[in-house]
């Protein structure tokens, strides 16, 4: 082996996050753990790779516990800037962290958790390593259940201690069309199809008249990219795209622009709720000199192909909304980013009844005479999430008519399909991070004598909005700020603190090249 | 606008390729060029975006000639580094180079040329922009005949001078289940579905036991990747696969290491027949070392999905060998590298009567009384190639008895689909970029009075390929080289020669990034 090879093989070790302080500790947390087939480590089990899941198995101490991750997909995406890749900014790899990656030793299982049993303490697996990583929005048809083909494996894998990661799915409120013909944007599957479709409508409309060429009329219907939801997502991407379109397809396809529109729709007065009044207002003239519509109080109640060749050649769609009657917007495609429902493992979990012990972290041997007590996990009826107390545990009430409330000290939830009681807080990768944060450090301090936090706390970084063109608005308690710095300061911190070494050199890089020769505009 | 946009604007016009010194000479060349429409250029419609369409396209000037390229893919894959993306090395954008970004005015339209009317002068050609770009290799079943059904428009596209430059379709030799189970790596899409089946097939052999796990020998039949074909392509490809497994799959899942097996099956007594036997020895040593096997003087007769769950679920192969008689070898995976065949449009265009002006770049009105002459193409009948004469013109044979050759001097034919009569040379990248460059040059110099070349003549760079483990062998007629010195001072001139700016930066951005942090491992 040459030594710049093993250079190599030494340097590949650098990564963001040194591994934690405590890890000397091992003696110390033998005397506390749990000991499951001779192991001396605890092992722990998490279900998810989002920024709940992925965080926790980040955090968590390798010396101390045996780290296993259940995920769908084989990797961490770093959502803020999801929307950069749909309009080839970014590459997409260049925002994924590949679980297996992590630094110390991982177990990694691709699958869906299809159920718990909490008195065996083990998590029933369908496995999906067999097709392409399920890097697309899940969303339930309109019935509620999804029905999954059994087309993997079932395996079980144990834990002695279970994290509950595995976020939320897209609400689509049941309105017809939206599962079939929209756009979602939570992975990166979801991107590179939105990539895909914006380019292909520009190519498609690129054409000579032929033999059933397309009127003026029909390319602005195809050039229209409606967008539903005016959250930070959706505002998001509408700034981006009006970029790729500014910046790089406008000089492609320059007799295209006329037939260029983008739309926000949303059903609320006003978009952007969790920033005030003075920065909203500021977003929306910023959007108007773009060219970018926002609808307020419009409420979209269906979509659907267009009929003829437009629809079956083209993909044209025709949306339905409820203050324009019967007349319908033609579009070429309607990105969906608004709402959050529970995922059908939580559904599934909560709609049954559980044999759990008392004191599950005491030895749960059904051998050892203790009595089992039927129980239901606590819901949270707003949300369908699982309820958890502050130290984010999950909640129980007992079958009988005493509904007696206990909870599991095994097992734990976190993030989206979580409900902290008493302390709602809203559905963002901020606070799935600082829970996962704070349930890794509860962990690797465990049995080490130092004190715990009682409860999670959530603080607010702020809330950070790219609005296209260069500018960008960021508010938090502490300040306000506008402008391109407050973009790059505020956004260049996060990638900081959540990406390896190997993205924080290729997102800037790749910044740079689309800066100076273009975003990337071949499709494949 | 901001004058920091204003500077990229301005940079964004960069390119590896200046404009041909000789853009002065539009008043020349208008005294000479034939006019069309009250346009002052002649119009030159080139089929094919390959070696042969994209390297004159590039080289074809814009201030002389309105350049029109049509493909059914918006882009130029930089084949030599193709293998290199199916393994993660690179990623895939990298080695694409759009069409629409190439510098000057220039029209394309993505869509497969069905038709040539050599006549009225236009192409007949299907549109193919409303599906993701039709970047997987397309193989002929073993009937012959490709029945591509009509989902795009028919447009025609006019002509004063066209460039057939559409390449050739890998042969299967009619061998059953080719065409349905192996891999091609000819274009983009195959590197992306090699890549996501390989890391597949590691994914699924990684599952602990459960209720149908794999045993020992299914992991073997998996994780066996057979190569067909001993030329530089399946070579290298069987070398950049067992980098991959060395240096990164085999730290993530060490297990499987026993199990993984590379084997390369030619029918010839030898591999890398271009190579001198020394050279070719120390190849097969090298291999030797690595564990690749090399099985010459095999013929694979069949491969077929097998049957049971093995099949279904995780698609593995069984490979028939003429050698091995009714024993059949389990494989996850087939990458198929052998021989080309004539394309659909060349066979179409071949077996038919055209009429055909006696001197088509003379006005070919067919109004002026001129008594057109049915002609057949003139056709390799080895290759199924089309002939040419030394200037790389279409030839022709009358169809009535007299079978006078001649001709057109409006219509050219490079790259694979062309046969120079007395002049066969291989069908290399090498050959088709000459041959565009040589053209590309002679319609430059059209009508400015120099002398033109009288004829194509090929100059052999030599052949480069790489080996494994950064061990590369170099053979021309002036020089032989081994080792990895060789490979980046040869494959450096390659990309410098060929390549934007853009991918001249980001590839070797990319192999410094891989080398330090592993590559890319995500499936999506």
């Amino acid at each position: 082996m040459s030594s710049s090879l093993l250079m190599r093989l030494s340097t590949r070790g650098i990564t963001a996050h040194p591994l934690s302080s405590s890890f000397r500790s091992v003696v110390i947390s033998r005397n506390f753990s749990f000991k499951k087939n001779g192991n001396t480590k605890e092992r722990v089990v998490i279900l998810g790779s989002g920024w709940a899941g992925y965080s926790i198995a980040r955090t968590l101490d390798p010396e101390k516990y045996e780290r296993v991750v259940i995920s769908p997909r084989p990797y961490f995406v770093f959502t803020p800037l999801l929307a950069s890749t749909s309009v080839g900014t970014l590459e997409f790899r260049t925002i994924l962290e590949p679980i297996r990656r992590l630094p110390g030793k991982i177990e990694f299982y691709q699958g869906w958790a299809d159920d718990i049993n909490f008195n065996s303490k083990s998590v029933k697996v369908e496995t999906n390593a067999a097709e392409e990583a399920a890097s697309k929005t899940v969303v339930p048809p309109p019935g509620g259940q999804i029905t999954v083909k059994a087309k993997g494996d079932i395996i079980d894998i144990a834990y002695d201690k279970l994290v509950i990661a595995c976020g939320a799915y897209s609400q689509t409120f049941g309105i017809q069309g939206v599962r079939e013909h929209a756009h979602f944007l939570r992975d990166i599957g979801d991107a590179r199809r939105i990539r895909l479709r914006v380019l292909s409508l520009f190519e498609q409309c690129s054409y000579p008249r032929g033999s059933d060429h397309l009127t003026d009329d029909d390319k602005r219907d195809l050039l229209h990219f409606a967008v539903v939801g005016g959250g930070p997502t959706g505002i998001e991407w509408a700034a981006e795209l009006h970029d790729l379109i500014h910046d790089d397809l406008g000089r492609i396809y320059p007799q295209l622009l006329p037939f260029v529109k983008i739309t926000v729709y949303d059903v609320a007065p006003k978009v952007l709720p969790m920033f005030d009044q003075a920065l909203a207002t500021y977003a929306m003239e910023h959007f108007g000199r773009q060219g970018i519509e926002v609808k307020t109080e419009h409420h979209l109640q269906r979509i659907r192909l267009r009929d003829g060749l437009l629809g079956n050649r083209h993909g044209a769609l025709s949306i339905k909304i409820e203050e324009y009657g019967d007349k319908e917007i033609g579009a070429g495609m309607v990105v969906w980013s608004t709402g959050l429902m529970a995922n059908p493992l939580i559904s599934k979990l909560a709609s049954k009844s559980h044999t759990i012990f008392p004191h599950s972290s005491i030895p749960t041997n059904p051998k050892s005479g203790e009595t089992a007590v039927n129980r239901h996990l606590l819901v949270d009826p707003r949300t369908g999430g699982l309820m958890t107390d502050g130290q984010l545990r999950a909640q129980t009430v007992t079958d009988d008519e005493s509904k007696q409330k206990g909870f599991m000290d095994d097992v734990f939830v976190i993030g989206d399909c979580a409900v902290i009681e008493g302390n709602p807080l809203p559905k963002t990768a901020q606070v799935a991070a600082q829970q996962a944060q704070f349930l890794a450090k509860q962990l690797n301090k465990a049995g080490e004598g130092s004190k715990m936090e009682a409860e999670f706390k959530f603080r607010n970084w702020g809330t950070l909005t790219y609005l296209g063109g260069w500018k960008a608005i960021h508010q938090s308690k502490a300040d306000e700020l506008k402008g391109w710095v407050a973009w790059v300061v505020w956004r260049g911190a996060y990638l900081t603190r959540s990406m390896s070494w190997r993205n924080k050199a290729l997102v800037p890089f790749y910044w740079i090249i689309s800066w100076i020769f273009g975003r990337g505009i071949s499709r494949f």
